[in-house]
């Protein structure tokens, strides 16, 4: 494993809604996508928040899915006059956004079965770029889409989590960190020297060191990361090392 | 009033930290900054989340202070050697990173007064891009640091908040957004036709339609917004109106 060149796969998400910006509505997806992108060994590097607005939305799905691996987007794919998003990414991809045969067939088939008329709004849900794949929705049928390296998902988080749910088996994943958090009775400020040190003897490692305040005092938790296990490991225990001997 | 431009100013956001991308820490930052931005009638245009990593950190400060009034950044101001957010937004302004005689003074002062070290780590947290002003912290000393456009605060929530707090007062606010908010029993499957005709009726308000899926059922939250209040009125009652005949 130690000489083998890790596999590195980076990722970008964007979460597109007005209502985000407004703070009408705290983002969920955002942790959630973290979360589990780090458990498949895929690296979040970037994340951003637009508005309904297509330019702004072209302008991110075209520059963050140039530079990552994958792009992973919420929001904005229901059926209303400010869901925009299938238009705005079609458009980024030079794409007619059309009303795609497989889903008018299955929220058709969905909306019958509930006797449900198919109304014009609801077959706006089976738009997407000409050619894109569908990913499932398993809570409220209408699909979700994907297009090149774009992953296009509700902003619904029930929603959201199941179409990441469907997704994940079929992306490329790297290398996995291993990671030990340690908790630090000081805060940054006694610490920051030494831990440089050993982050600079550990450099195939990351020590993250967060501060917390609480009750008028700080301290800290240190997160040693690396994708090699033995590295981790021998940075840990240098953080604790280091830690013991300040306390004595 | 009718007949003034509404005067508009957009800011954007720039979250810093591995933490935020790792999934370790679930940002709280964004949503506060969103709301007090509403508030006092600033538009929050866009929002960012990087690593420490300076690279990273100059390209997303120089392209998001080069396109909006403001930029706010949090996270990366500690003492330790991942807070690298003084350095980078130096370097971002062709600015050399300096050990401030004042936050010097700030911070000697007070660890003096708590008979405690001011170490170099501690030191580190008086760094900053050569001229830059400063953002009291309240909370724990330590101070942000303005540079152009661009707000410098700390990532700890507490800390971000009570900079937020100090740095108000002193922005340009621009006309603020009215708004109403509708509860919709409907899902937008049923509105979505109608409403786009009371979007298309009322040009300058923005009609937001935020779905919510509970116990299977979907309902609409419908929000109306303009900078004219009577603009927003009129919409607002367009929309009722819409309900009222849906119901019918």
């Amino acid at each position: 494993m130690t000489n083998k060149e890790p596999v590195i796969i980076r990722a970008a998400m964007l979460a597109i809604g007005d209502e985000l910006l407004s703070g009408r509505t705290k983002d969920k997806n955002i942790g959630y996508m973290a979360d589990r992108l780090y458990e498949a060994g895929i690296d979040l590097t970037e994340v951003r928040i637009v508005a309904d607005d297509q330019p702004a939305i072209v302008k991110a799905v075209r520059e963050l899915s140039r530079d990552y691996d994958y792009l992973f987007t919420s929001g904005g794919i229901g059926p209303t006059h400010d869901d925009i998003t299938a238009d705005a990414v079609s458009a980024a991809f030079d794409l007619p956004c059309i009303y795609d045969d497989k889903a008018m067939n299955i929220l058709g088939a969905h909306y019958k079965s509930r006797e449900v008329e198919f109304t014009p709004s609801r077959q706006r849900m089976a738009r997407m770029p000409q050619g894109a794949r569908h990913i499932d929705n398993p809570v409220s049928v209408a699909p979700g889409f994907i297009v090149g390296n774009v992953f296009v998902m509700a902003g619904v988080p029930s929603v959201f989590q199941a179409m990441v749910g469907n997704i994940l088996p079929e992306l490329r994943t790297g290398s996995r960190y291993y990671s030990r958090t340690i908790l630090c009775p000081f805060g940054e400020g006694v610490i920051g020297i030494p831990l440089r040190d050993v982050q600079d003897a550990h450099p195939d490692t990351i020590i993250g060191s967060y501060p917390k305040f609480e009750e008028g005092k700080f301290s800290t938790e240190l997160v040693v990361r690396a994708r090699d296990e033995q590295k981790m490991k021998a940075a840990a225990i240098a953080v604790e090392k280091m830690l013991a001997d300040i306390q004595q």
